[in-house]
């Protein structure tokens, strides 16, 4: 393999692409904490039985140590890396359970890895921005409904399409399952999350020739699973259904209460001739094991066939053990898929190679201190400057700055007079260092 | 091992100490940029043999998949993550060379790892941010001189003790022991770098016996090391010695560029009777290989014997191959090595636990829309706002919120009255939800 070929998987921005991904994470970081999330990291690799212990089937990564690599191969493999945040945020609370405050509200952006065959919009390393909120016993099903607000707030305010975060309840589709007298109520919802790939014929006949369920049952579970409403109106729909029992209702009080959490977002959107920030969609069911309630994913507007965006759920035993119950919900965005796919069809095209305001033009070496000086003092003012590193003609350096989407060039005339050129209008003024600022 | 032990040498920092690590990180990288740096970011894993054909001998974690075990024990580890951030970036540069603009100023905050027995201070994941400049074929060298001006000029912004960059030049170093008539300029390099380690007197016999170096040879080597000035005098120092060379040329002239370079700042710290922010070394060496004039490394007052907390030098050869010369020069801040030994010794002291400004004080359950409302309404505006879980007695409410370094607590009073107490001083207004704002 060539030493500058890409790897398969581990996707790498130009600088002009990072830069957008950054104004992406200040976005997200900045409503993460307006809505009083506090930031944590975790180490990138847990202990492997922690990776493999919830029963999710993850490819997992493991270390080991070059010069050691004869005895490594004989143990069993000690660490892996992560392949989500969530697993190891439960580890980090219960291991610091002492020194933190309950309901923890952490959010967390970092890398995660997973051995998978790569594909379009799949990666081996990518960025999750997260936020979950984790109780000491108990989780009020308010903040099932925070997360859901928040998600969509955050993903409405970022340069992409715009997003639907489609919700569901588990304890909505178990009762349900119960009440038309089935029993292994999590094969069925393993069948069903299939919908969106192999649509509904197969799924009915699926769960009548893999589950034996009847041809009524199926039926039933396909209808439930056809209901979707940007408002509260799934209510009325299951109940048409004429199935009802204690953990059906449950499922249908905290569905209520995410709807109607985001029904002002909603309505913004509808005067906006936008699709609903969130909506009911009694199919989604998430694949991972963990999710004990609420759960969501969002699609991105013309990347419906690409799959979720975001997406997450409430989980209310996988950070507890035989001592503590520690409740959680919580939700991902997948920035590094959303960039991808944009990237990758042109919908988000970067202007700016650098976050630099001003180019200080040079005229020639012998003048470099005083040059230098001048980025110097702006930089002191808060300006991002950058000083031209050779002194050619001044159409060159003006061309250079151009090329890396740098706005103003700044001239340094005789006697100490000064002018800037606005790349954008053309314009050139004079300007006095000790009170200049860009537009 | 337990399920939630730590992992030696993968530090974890608690909320209110990551809320520090973020404010040191948004403090270098503000400063990186109105320097003129963009951001990039390289994937976590190199092939192996670009991270090991550098001569060096980090210890390195390779990757496995651990449902492919017995086949990836038979085959050669084909990636390991990267021990620092600076192999990576020479190699990014040689892939995308023809879409980034030259010189390119790049900065770079990510986690390395090294498969090292951990000890204090050290650790196998750590967060490093880096700047470099590298150079189409050629680099000036005003380049050395502004990235450790930027140095200086950010690590004197974060709230830790004053640190000093001691800087030296490895053409100083060679050029000198040319003239001195020794062949092996590198092997003299290595056991002048353990000076600060075993002492003057061990490196003199060191010299003497493993090197076949005269008594009057190693005696020059050692004072030659022994030269350290703030200023530009080590010039002077250097030529008492008696001995130039057009390499030793070289190196004296670049060396003058950086401390001139970083006079003002000098100047400043000495007028607060602090330590030098840069000063001239003629003892620093630096381990890595590569290396090939200006070199320096940053020492933090009170940690002295802890080794050094930033560093880094000219790299001519490092992302050269047959066809291109892309000579670079970068340095390196040790941000977790940093905050491990503050927080290690109480000297850095985390406040808050939450960037959180305000409380919202619930009354009771059925109220809780209304202070939903409420905290949606400060969000919208800005403000860093959270809503109590439970409606408890406001004194526990208020607790609560100064357990976690929250200033403010917001009390929803009859008739849309609303009042705000202030946890640092005590005192309670009225205000206005449209109006009102954090002093």
């Amino acid at each position: 393999m060539s030493k500058f070929a890409p790897i398969s998987g581990f996707p790498e921005w130009l600088p002009e692409q990072r830069l957008l991904e950054q104004q992406c994470m200040d976005t997200i970081r900045k409503q993460y904490e307006l809505y009083g999330f506090a930031n944590i990291e975790t180490r990138s690799v847990e202990p492997t039985h922690v990776l493999t212990g919830n029963g999710d089937d993850k490819e997992i990564y493991v270390l080991a140590r070059l010069h050691e690599e004869a005895d490594a191969a004989k143990a069993p493999p000690e660490f892996g890396l992560r392949f989500d945040l969530t697993v190891p945020t439960a580890r980090y609370v219960q291991q610091f359970k002492g020194q933190l405050s309950f309901p923890f509200k952490r959010y967390q952006m970092q890398k995660v890895w997973r051995g998978e065959r790569p594909q379009e919009g799949r990666y081996r390393e990518f960025t999750q921005c997260d936020i979950d909120v984790i109780g000491d016993g108990t989780l009020p099903s308010h903040y099932d409904a925070e997360v859901v607000r928040l998600l969509a707030v955050v993903v409405g305010q970022l340069p992409i399409p715009p997003v639907t975060i489609r919700v569901n309840n588990r304890k909505l589709l178990q009762g349900f399952y119960e009440g038309l007298g089935i029993a292994d109520t999590n094969a069925v919802l393993r069948v069903v999350d299939k919908l969106d790939k192999i649509g509904a014929p197969k799924v009915a006949a699926l769960l009548q020739t893999e589950l034996n369920l009847s041809a009524d049952q199926a039926a039933q579970c396909l209808a439930m699973a056809a209901i979707k409403t940007a408002n509260t109106g799934f209510v009325e729909q299951v109940r048409a259904l004429g199935i009802t029992t204690p953990l059906l209702e449950e499922g249908l009080t905290e569905l209520t209460e995410v709807l109607d959490n985001a029904a002002d977002l909603n309505a913004a959107r509808l005067a906006e001739g936008k699709p609903p920030a969130v909506s009911a969609d009694l199919a989604i069911a998430r694949g991972l094991a963990y999710y004990t309630g609420m759960v969501c994913e969002g699609q991105m507007q013309g990347f419906e066939s690409s799959g979720s965006v975001c997406g997450g759920g409430r989980y209310d035993n996988l950070a507890n053990d035989a001592k503590v119950k520690l409740p959680g919900v919580g939700v991902s965005i997948g920035l590094t898929r959303i960039l991808g796919l944009l990237f990758a069809k042109g919908v988000l095209k970067p202007t700016r190679k650098t976050p630099t305001e001003v180019l200080v033009a040079l005229n020639d070496d012998a003048s470099r201190p005083q040059a230098n000086a001048l980025a110097n003092r702006l930089r002191g003012r808060g300006i991002a400057t950058d000083l031209y590193h050779a002194p050619k003609a001044y159409g060159k350096q003006i061309e250079a700055a151009s090329k890396r989407g740098i706005p103003y060039v700044w001239f340094i005339g005789e006697a100490d007079s000064h002018h800037v050129k606005n790349l954008l209008t053309g314009e050139q003024v004079a300007a006095d260092p000790a009170t200049w600022s860009p537009a």
